[in-house]
């Protein structure tokens, strides 16, 4: 969908969604949560403010519906994917392309997947 | 934040971000979902399946730091801040903004509230 001429501006330049949906332990789909996403964003949040990036927000969101790549994050309004595992990965998509607006491309999810 | 050439399409047509965050009942800043936002929430959902948009998802998502004019949502890729109250209110925005591509102007939130 399109911006129309007279849209306010973006309220935040960045707006990561981080998927902390939580299945019970035995569900067979696994969930975000449960593969250690709640750690993995507060890592996050805690570099985004040591790097005192104030656009940018570090959202929690229930299920995003690409589970099979969990954990999983959406960032606006540029609308790329990311899978990631570890906060060595969460630092390399603040660096590269939260700060550098470039892409990670090893962890970037295909469009159908 | 901008997009590149080759980033892949957009997941979802429109992805709204619904605030279900719930604090204590005696907390003076209140709450989205203190506010009846997961209720709203669920009645946006069966709305829509009702109309059958598949490429719309409506997320839950924490706090998304506006809580002054609760409940709140943002849809993406667009960017607009929408306040709501009623299903009234969700049936205009899916109608006007989701399906039509405009705006629902009384209900959107100032640059800077």
């Amino acid at each position: 969908m399109s911006r129309l001429p007279g849209d306010p501006p973006d309220y935040f330049r960045v707006h990561v969604f981080i998927c902390t949906n939580r299945r019970p332990d035995d569900n067979k789909r696994g969930s975000c949560a449960g593969r250690g996403s709640e750690a993995l964003r507060e890592h996050m949040k805690d570099a985004q403010k040591k790097l005192g990036l104030k656009d940018v927000r570090i959202n929690s969101a229930g299920c995003l519906d690409r589970c099979g790549k969990g954990p999983v994050m959406v960032i606006y309004p540029e609308g790329i994917w990311y899978s990631f595992n570890s906060v060595a990965d969460l630092d390399e998509i603040l660096e590269t392309h939260i700060v550098g607006g470039g892409r990670v491309e090893r962890l970037m999810l295909a469009p159908n997947s």
